[in-house]
């Protein structure tokens, strides 16, 4: 098989995403749904980042989750707990989402009855930045566990971001992560980033988010009633 | 383009691939060298057990490394600290190697010259695991960072490691992962895992991991001198 071959296929794949993508951005317009795309590396903290939101604003906002997983329903489950409503997606072995899984998971959510939805992809660092979901932004969550060199390594995903979690800053102290050369470098690549530094153990740095997020709920809907 | 389509262009990815393999792994079996596949997320410590490992085998055994990054040398660079030849791979923002991307490195490394041969991966706990390099064996890292239910999202890489290295042990005070959960949820994918709990911040558990690599390297002198 020939590398043109290859290479036409691949981007078959991303225009059919892109096409779907719209459908779903239309589709979420229309209800004035802002719908937020949460990735990052296993084990970042995605699902406590969203019991933790989901706790916190649900009192004030009526929220739903796409759970994206490979395999198992264990992420679905402790969201479940919440008291959310939510749709798992198994990839089955894929390594991301991808629009038309997202169209396929709407029909079991009533997005009409929803002010925000996340959708938690898959974790991975690498192949859900290339996917757009018809989201209006993506999130993404980097622990400091996993060090301050990942913005040079993983550039796409930071370049597609509009919001960076650094997550587990209570493990600080015993990580040899430095915070500002994470900010410095994740800048470097995309200047628009809004940084939150947090810890969904301890709940601190929190707050700013979930006010932030308050903030762009209010946005889509005065922009939507306005369209 | 039809589903079947797709489906028969990774099929042939997949294939090539394979075939790619076996020839790296006759050249890799004429020269007695045993090759190991390094795998994990972002994070978990790749580099930094490459770092411990070659300090404190190199005297008794000759290690080279092929450094795979989607983008920048930053790890190359540490390993070459070591003293050990290293060859970068940039993958150019493909989410791991492929056996041709191996036989591609090879021609800048004199493997007739080692005895082990490192190849770390893409940090990445899914794709990687689907493409067979030519390695004697894969093994893994997960950070206790990453949380004890990895096992249960992320199968196929699990299934396909000979060995797990669990890292970053001097955390288990300050993060929520059962250890004992971990192993149990790992061998229950795969009984042969050979498992080891290190830290390669404080360098425990890494002695036994070193034993058990030199005798893995003297069976493959022995299998290969007597075939």
């Amino acid at each position: 098989m020939g590398n043109s071959v290859k290479i036409s296929v691949v981007k078959n794949i991303l225009e059919a995403n892109q096409r779907i993508a719209e459908e779903n951005r239309r589709r979420f317009a229309e209800k004035q749904l802002l719908v937020i795309n949460l990735m990052s590396s296993p084990g970042a903290g995605k699902t406590s980042l969203l019991e933790r939101t989901i706790r916190s604003l649900k009192d004030e906002w009526r929220i739903g989750v796409v759970e994206g997983d490979i395999q198992s329903t264990y992420d679905a489950e402790r969201i479940s707990q919440t008291g959310a409503p939510v749709v798992q997606i198994n990839t089955g072995g894929a390594c991301h989402l991808d629009s038309n899984m997202i169209q396929e998971a709407l029909r079991n959510l009533e997005i009409e009855r929803l002010d925000l939805l996340f959708i938690e992809n898959v974790g991975n660092l690498v192949c859900p930045a290339e996917f757009n979901l018809g989201e209006d932004f993506k999130a993404m969550i980097l622990s400091v566990a996993e060090g301050d060199d990942k913005p040079l390594k993983y550039p796409l995903m930071f370049h597609e971001s509009t919001v960076l979690l650094i997550n587990k800053i209570d493990l600080l102290p015993f990580c040899d992560c430095n915070l500002d050369l994470i900010e410095e470098r994740a800048l470097k690549i995309n200047p628009r980033l809004n940084i939150f530094r947090v810890s969904c153990r301890t709940g601190e740095g929190l707050d700013r988010w979930g006010d932030w997020l308050k903030q762009q709920i209010r946005q889509r809907k005065k922009k939507g009633s306005e369209s």
